[in-house]
């Protein structure tokens, strides 16, 4: 190709541009907005997983938007990623974004105008002329301001073709370096996305001279093939967000489309820069950043993306992981193969299970522990390994309970320091303990702590009401370690403090019954 | 086509069979597990959607199991939908399938044997000519127990294609009424899937008597675009589940798959019998029942799936909702075209959301009101009703608080019965209050209501603590409700029950705003 980039210069055959919008699009979306100092973190993570370029914000949109593109300018001054600032098509906003990205090393105004009919007459009440007319006129005006300027169709995919085929040939006279058509409203198929970029390949004169970039929004599900679809039609820039985040449904997902790109790299033959073992920890800093989580099974990052119940599967993962796993959990940066049990797992994976905790055990014992393992999988949805550990600890006697909690006082107000008093029995033993603290939970820790003095880390306090009301009963968890050994208390009641103190209490015993295992290790055989 | 299907009969022209297994495939992967009354409320609610085939469960997994699948058949015994059980190809499987579906309706026993040689030969550890004899033992087994049977080539997508074609091609002889090739590993793309299925259909012979269907996993994001590729090449089932649950990162997701065949009818020409409007129904109930939200921007379903926050696209969507929207919020169950302001909204969507609380501004207040506005959405992720509100009460006087909370003792424990006392200043003369209560949050709520006697209903009680010590400072949330008005109130402290009583006086102090506001409306005017 011939394409020579402002900012990339002549681009390697099948070397796919990552246009990262985590920070625009997925900033836009509602509850995931970022301040400038979240914003900055984000960036410095999208640059060390190799994005080539960063959308860093609207700069117009809000004086807080274009401190925001400012210090990401700021900050890629030297080197780094391209940084873009999205602008509508006229004067303010491109200006904006011009004073907004020139400290970088590689600026880019990106300018985004609608040419779908539908947008064209009801948002913008333009002529097809008009919009002609503006394209020329706003990318000649960045143009004057930046070498590097992206012009987006807004709408494109929804766009008539042929119309299309003039706005592009438009902005590559005015001198766009590249050129993004996006599935704006998320409508398009792949076939519609393969027809749309090799139709405008094959006909816009200059179009060899410029990159194509595809942007596509997940509204059916399609964001991530239609990208795919784009790129074999000869799209060189992807753009892209950490977790898919952006408006509606979000955007085609960063580390899927890396990820799809890279494992089937033998159909379609192109590749990112992206440092494919650092995407889980991008995706969970934009989760922690913006505080949602992604859901469990969300490819690539999600917690059960490489987990596998069934019986039948992990059969085969433990034989060859290949089996049930087209790329590895380490290439994307987890550090294992979190197995998790439950009731649809075989002999195998519990045997193996078992043998990680330290335990061995005969065929028999074997068979005994598999099925009591089976009617607890079937009440609970999950077992853990402390669930796993309880179920054989059974064998070596259930009299694991050595700490009681008897009694139970908390006061607690504005303007006095909140107090508990706590009865504990141990081994048989009455202690008491009592202390202060900054609230009723942490004072009645505090005053188990004194009545049964030991040393542990709590690590996860969790209070879950079952329903709405304040009457509800509350379960809590509390996690407690104690030299890199974890143990899960729980407790419920319809007071928080209540089921705080059960949980704690319930986790100590658990920690005690770990202490004896690892003391002299249980060695359990037939 | 000549299919005549013991279920269905004949199968009407472009008519797709959703295949749902949720309760199979969704319900095996880890922390999604269902117990027998949760499944039969899925069950029934599948059944309202319109799904034609239950997947109710994997009969021989756990006894557990075999309850699930043997109640939904049950359910189902007089009409309904064509309830399914997993079976691996083996006699015990088949016979436990069997048995367990045998109450319906219109059974069905699904086998599935692996067919790729990877997994012959690392789990199966069988040659093609034994899983050859297997697939017509097998088949012919469990047709002498139903009318109905889906033989699945599991890995078939990774399958050799000549070796696929013999397999199906037997199981067809030996009596498959439904040939499932599954993309068990999430592996494939859409083109591969196009030439796997048009193979199948071309070359085998009897594969016009059969439904084709196609099960694909979201490991690289293409479910849906690999689930389109196999409909448009002929296939005529769809295995899904609701919010895309399953192994790893999930299967096809069946709101996904189905609004994507209703919105690009034009391109796909197919019908599913899915009633779109109780989609977001039965994704809620599959929420609340496995405990699993799904992220805000999953499609169709998330909460901001109909979301738009930026300006550019509010100003849009208020014009005509067609310019941003494929589908309507309506057609798949949301009640309201939720708008959400943040700091990318633009001047036109605050004003439609000030007249619609009940506010009409003239153009300078507007331009106040909007500036204070975008000042406080570049500090909050997200800009409620209630901050657009309390932002313009400000045009009337800020002296809103009119409850102030002076004091607060509460004591809690076991064996004795949660009690508080809290002091308030309303309008500035103090008032008492003393409750018991289940818990020290309730007695607190309670005390406050007799110093401050009022009926409202507590919607919500929400407590978030920002890191996870127990000394951490603890966010509390309270919503309150009075005759339809809504009013959030917020309280932080690190004792949690001295941030419940804040929120819930803060709530208060809203809410006789809002009494004021509606008993003579207050209406600003430039």
């Amino acid at each position: 190709m011939a394409i020579n980039h402002p900012s990339f210069g002549t681009l390697a055959d099948g070397r796919i541009i990552i246009f990262d919008t985590t920070l625009r699009d997925g900033e836009q979306s509602p509850g995931f907005s970022m301040n400038l100092e979240e914003k900055l973190r984000m960036a410095e993570a999208l640059h060390e997983l190799g994005a080539d370029v960063l959308e860093a914000g609207f700069a117009i949109a809000s004086p807080g938007d274009f401190d925001s593109v400012q210090s990401i300018a700021k900050r890629f001054a030297k080197d780094g990623p391209v940084v873009a600032s999205l602008s509508r098509a006229n004067t303010a906003d491109i200006m904006a974004s011009a004073e907004a990205t020139k400290l970088a090393a590689r600026p880019r105004i990106h300018i985004v105008l609608a040419t779908s009919d539908l947008h064209m007459r009801v948002k913008l009440r333009m002529t097809r002329e008009e919009v002609l007319e503006r394209i020329t006129q706003s990318v000649t005006l960045a143009r004057n301001h930046a070498a590097d300027v992206e012009w987006s169709a807004e709408d494109g995919s929804r766009s008539d073709l042929e119309f299309l085929c003039r706005c592009v040939e438009t902005a590559i006279k005015a001198g766009a370096t590249t050129i993004n058509i996006p599935d704006t409203v998320g409508y398009s198929l792949p076939a519609d996305m393969g027809l749309i970029f090799s139709t405008l390949m094959n006909k816009v004169p200059g179009a060899e001279k410029v990159i194509f970039s595809t942007h596509n929004h997940n509204d059916l599900g399609l964001a991530v093939a239609n990208t795919l679809a784009a790129i074999q039609a000869g799209a060189r820039q992807v753009e892209c967000t950490i977790n898919g985040i952006g408006e509606r449904a979000g955007n085609a997902s960063l580390e899927e489309v890396a990820m799809a790109l890279r494992t089937r790299q033998d159909a379609l033959g192109v590749a990112t820069g992206v440092t494919s073992q650092r995407i889980l920890k991008t995706s969970k800093l934009l989760a922690t950043i913006t505080g949602f989580d992604v859901q469990p099974n969300k490819a690539i990052v999600g917690r059960n993306a490489f987990a596998h119940e069934s019986g039948i599967h992990q059969d085969g993962v433990l034989k060859d992981a290949s089996t049930y796993e087209i790329m590895t959990p380490e290439s994307v940066g987890w550090t294992t193969n979190s197995i998790i049990l439950g009731k649809h797992s075989g002999r195998a994976a519990f045997r193996d299970r078992l043998k990680t905790l330290g335990y061995e055990v005969g065929d028999n014992q074997l068979n005994d522990a598999f099925r009591r393992f089976k009617e607890v999988a079937d009440r609970k949805k999950v077992v853990y390994d402390e669930d796993i550990a309880a179920l054989v600890d059974d064998e070596v006697g259930r009299a694991n309970e050595r700490i009681r909690l008897t009694g139970l006082n908390v006061s607690t107000g504005m303007g006095t320091k909140p107090m508990a008093t706590v009865a504990l029995e141990i081994d048989g033993d009455r202690a008491d303990g009592m202390a202060t603290g900054d609230g009723g939970v942490d004072a009645t820790f505090a005053a188990i702590r004194q009545a049964f003095p030991h040393e542990v880390t709590l690590k996860l306090y969790a209070v879950q009401a079952v329903t709405s009301g304040t009457d509800a009963q509350a379960r809590v968890t509390v996690r407690l370690e104690e030299d890199g050994k974890l143990v899960d208390g729980q407790g419920a009641d319809t007071d928080t403090i209540v089921a705080s103190a059960r949980a704690y209490v319930h986790a100590l015993n658990k920690l005690l019954v770990k202490r004896q295992r690892t003391e002299p290790p249980v060695v359990l055989r037939a």
